[in-house]
């Protein structure tokens, strides 16, 4: 069935200017509709390191458009060349702004490739260009193929943001929900808030509310309880890394949604683009786990809610192991119960 | 061993002061320690309605001083008797005010026993303080029991706020930490957040702080990656209903902790006062789950957060099956794997 992408899809985040990237700032989302103008690697870096912009696959592609910026910066004036050793600052910022997402190194290592010892500026903006347009392809058309899994008549709950705003545009998980319901098969549309960053409250709730999905935002810990009534058939998820196993890292909480949804019966659908897939990492034990500051639990809304001195554990994502994985949904297929045999088929050795 | 009560319990939140009931605002705490002082019934039901007393021991506890309050007013200056038509209204204010912990009900049939067609206002004052006296010599000894159960260099959870100010002092899985604590049992004490309401940063934290309990806090969705590094053997809660089949309705969030804890291996306990059962609710699918205001999750500290016209689901309770919990804890002793029998062995018919 054919998507109104104009209707589902109205939202742009990362935003190529030739000379400079506009970010849609997610920090103040959905309150404020902001832009940082970012005209160079370093701001991009730190762009990425502040959540200005995230999703794992947006943090790719406004890293490849980094690279595009440094390269412009370092131009030669008449002939437009630019020398691997002078990219070579740019790429180390951009390397270290975040570590769990493998769309990011990915990024990096597919601007790295075009790289020779000499190369256009505009080659390297090309590249990141064309990484975004994949990007948004590969979206639309894992939209169909997960929303194909899903039967009429269904109840989705999504978990952080996998939207226009974490992707090159129309979303990963989100893509699929809004295939889904394009399609007209879902009844009922839920999505956690996602602490402690809020992407679900602020971010996924915004783009369902923007698409005239109706939508109910729950707490995380809700899951459960909603779960134990039937109203949910598939829970449908981004992811940050898969490993060669199918072991999938996403946004703390994802662990928990998966184990409950085993007991209940319901079903885990992860929506991630190929540029998602690790195969050089065995499995999701050595994923790295990014921790952040405690403070991220101990404030809201920039006030203190906490007593001084109170400590918190604050890692934001966890793992799933590929058993409790019903699907992985990326733009070269499906795979349904995943394991390294079936990976291994579609993704080849890293 | 004996438990040093003056350096783990400090904080009273239920204050009888004979003429009137004064409460610890728990809508402000940690950050700002402000009373409200309650004169009337009315005075006390809005105060449970409006959350500047919750845990559901303290609940009963403030409700039974409420019947109190209003006899006190309705008494006859010469003789201090109150007729019980007098109290019907205050019975019924105080009934209404919020839908879910049993201890309120059971807390107001046991001051309805004490009346007569007449009564003295005195001796309702005197149940009330008998309430509230026997509800701090079951936390203790609850805290001995369940104690017991934790092997030393145990790692524990909990979940929403169970202590000092959840009821008349120590605290039910709180008071179990407490004492787990004091006999040098716990290498590692983690507490929710507990969303929408915070009452694991807000309260749960200050309290464990207050009494130099080495603790850390986590995002609810936060416990599963948490569970599956083993850090945690037991997740110790409270109960707001207890049924007769050992299934126990807690702060919504409890069933997620209870299915992720069995597929991790470490096990759930319950603690509360034997108040906290109900044997006339055959099992826990018959529990009313008190919904709340959407605006709890829209809105942060006061600011909202989400975009005008998103929707929210907003249970504040859910209901762990009686097979999902390793041991319930009373002052009456310990049911380990309940079910309807050991239940009726226990506590006999309703």
């Amino acid at each position: 069935m054919m998507i109104d992408y104009d209707r589902y899809d109205r939202i742009r985040a990362v935003q190529w200017q030739g000379d400079a990237l506009r970010l849609l700032d997610q920090r103040v989302l959905p309150l404020r509709t902001e832009f940082v103008t970012c005209t160079s690697a370093d701001d991009v870096a730190l762009a990425i390191r502040n959540l200005t912009v995230r999703g794992a696959p947006a943090i790719g592609i406004a890293a490849a458009y980094g690279v595009a910026l440094a390269a412009r910066a370092a131009a030669d004036a008449v002939t437009g060349q630019v020398p691997a050793d002078a990219l070579r600052a740019a790429f180390a910022a951009l390397r270290a702004s975040r570590p769990t997402a493998v769309n990011l190194f990915w990024a990096l290592d597919r601007m790295a490739r075009v790289l020779g010892d000499i190369t256009s500026a505009d080659r390297l903006a090309h590249e990141a260009i064309a990484i975004e347009r994949e990007d948004l392809a590969a979206n639309r058309h894992m939209g169909e193929l997960g929303a194909a899994l899903i039967d009429a008549n269904s109840g989705v709950l999504t978990h952080c943001n996998t939207g226009s705003l974490a992707t090159a545009g129309f979303g990963t998980a989100l893509g699929v929900i809004r295939a889904a319901y394009a399609q007209g098969k879902l009844a009922r549309v839920f999505n956690t808030e996602t602490r402690p960053w809020l992407q679900g409250t602020r971010l996924t709730a915004w783009e369902l509310l923007t698409d005239g999905i109706p939508a109910k935002l729950i707490a995380d810990a809700a899951a459960a309880h909603l779960m134990s009534t039937g109203a949910v058939q598939w829970v449908v998820v981004g992811a940050d890394r898969i490993a060669a196993n199918g072991d999938t890292a996403n946004k703390i909480g994802t662990l928990q949604l998966a184990v409950v949804a085993r007991h209940f019966g319901a079903k885990l659908m992860v929506v991630a683009p190929s540029s998602t897939v690790d195969m050089a990492m065995p499995n999701g034990r050595e994923i790295h786990i990014e921790l952040r500051e405690p403070r991220e639990l101990l404030e809201h809304a920039g006030q203190r809610v906490a007593a001084a001195g109170v400590d918190a554990w604050n890692p934001v994502f966890d793992v799933v192991p590929a058993a409790l994985i019903d699907a992985i949904v990326t733009e070269r297929g499906v795979i349904e119960r995943p394991d390294q045999t079936k990976m291994l088929r579609m993704f080849g050795n890293a």
